[in-house]
């Protein structure tokens, strides 16, 4: 497995693929991988002939300064995950390579960024979709995975793919657990074993909405109030939002009709966790 | 020659292209075909196994809405002039097609597109950025062609494919002009004859630049002021601008040391014309 921190090479190691008329299946990650990177290698592995990871801290996605210098960084440990999971290569550019002295190109969208994290976290998904832009026109996938877990990622990239034509099929799959349910997340590392016991919440208001849900009651705000009282009985713990969104628009729904996703941000000490769960 | 209206269609086609590995030409056109778009036509016909054209007025690139409705349309007579130059392909989608309801991704650049044209029409640079990144992955040329009429357009669109990682060759072809020097544009088609004939200031100021450039003075100032004063003793005229810059950064330059563009924006009654000249 050849990692590759240059563009031109990994744009001359995705043409020979090409030409072999072998399918291309793509991760993208910032690195610290976990099993829910897994889940989407071992996805990406079954359903492609090649399979290419990038792992590149993307600094323009970062909206907070501490967030990005505290993010767990990990290369080596990364090429070892993805070479045991049979990776043909690794992408790891360095950020001159990516944004070269005068870059000033941008892709942006507006209302699906709006809401939810794009509303607390400026130029956040502005960062998102240029450097998803320029990965995919880098590496030129058949297949691209993600994670619901970053629920509005998964409909932004759906989105800029449809805008832009990009040839792509985007694949999202499930939220990978540990045992009592909280979600993984690179995130996770940063939290002490008190603020460990304090992010279950998350995971509980989720089940709770699930569960009055399902006893039929769908009228958000009331669905909302369950899950956030959950949520204010844990200590040291601050609310960026709970709410619950159309699955396509984002747009907060009153009354659920068919499918719906509850959604939930919250700072545990000085670490932002987010979480979600569909209800359908 | 077939002329495709759809984006899936037009993507089949070109993947059919591409499994036979021939290379495409692509020239990107807003219809009301002139000279100048055959001399970007013959050059992708020579230089290409397959050519395609695309015709469409985009109507996120007027920032000036009389503009947009008085553009000159000739769909047929475009078709025929293609089809005389041997296209294998005319792209001609309708806008739905291009922006469906709920479209909300668009690429932007900073930097190049704050001065000249940029600055005098808000959002006109966006319009392209986009709908060039839309059609450039629609089509996947190896080349695509612009006209050096549109400075600003071809240092911006060099600078979308570096930024964006796109693998595409942008070829920049000479202005092509009438035999008494006015650059040939769609909207030369605007001008009654006393505008036609006030218009040839322009190329007379930009002819200007080059004598007094050639001269040694290399101060743009005292070259602006040369090309001003030209275009001044026209009647019913008005500048956007006049001005000399550098030919990467598109920035003022005031002493010209190797390479600069004079470049000149101005009205003729309703119309808007511009061209420019290189000077080195």
């Amino acid at each position: 497995m050849d990692v590759i921190t240059k563009v031109n090479e990994m744009q001359t190691r995705v043409l020979s693929i090409k030409d072999r008329k072998k399918s291309i299946g793509f991760v993208p990650t910032m690195g610290a991988l976990h099993e829910g990177h897994v889940s989407l290698i071992r996805s990406a592995r079954k359903e492609n002939n090649k399979l290419i990871v990038s792992i590149y801290l993307n600094p323009t996605q970062f909206d907070n300064e501490d967030d990005f210098n505290n993010y767990p960084r990990q290369m080596d440990k990364d090429i070892e995950i993805v070479e045991r999971e049979n990776a043909d290569l690794v992408f790891a550019p360095g950020t001159k390579e990516l944004y070269p002295e005068g870059f000033c190109t941008y892709v942006t969208q507006d209302k699906l960024t709006d809401s939810l994290c794009g509303r607390l976290r400026p130029g956040h998904f502005n960062g998102v979709t240029t450097i998803v832009t320029k990965l995919f026109n880098i590496i030129k996938p058949d297949r691209a995975y993600f994670g619901q877990k970053d629920y509005q990622q998964t409909v932004v990239i759906k989105r800029l793919v449809a805008d832009l034509n990009m040839d792509i099929d985007v694949r999202v799959l499930p939220i990978v657990r540990d045992e009592d349910g909280l979600a993984i997340s690179s995130r996770n590392k940063r939290l002490n074993p008190e603020e460990r016991q304090n992010a279950l919440c998350i995971y509980s208001s989720l089940s709770k909405a699930k569960s009055v849900f399902a006893s039929n009651i769908k009228d958000s705000k009331e669905i909302i109030e369950e899950m956030t009282s959950i949520i204010k009985k844990t200590k040291n713990i601050k609310i960026d939002y709970v709410s619950i969104v159309d699955p396509n628009t984002l747009e907060n729904v009153s009354s659920i009709n068919g499918k719906a996703v509850a959604t939930v941000a919250v700072w545990i000490g000085n670490t932002r966790l987010i979480d979600n769960i569909i209800l359908e």
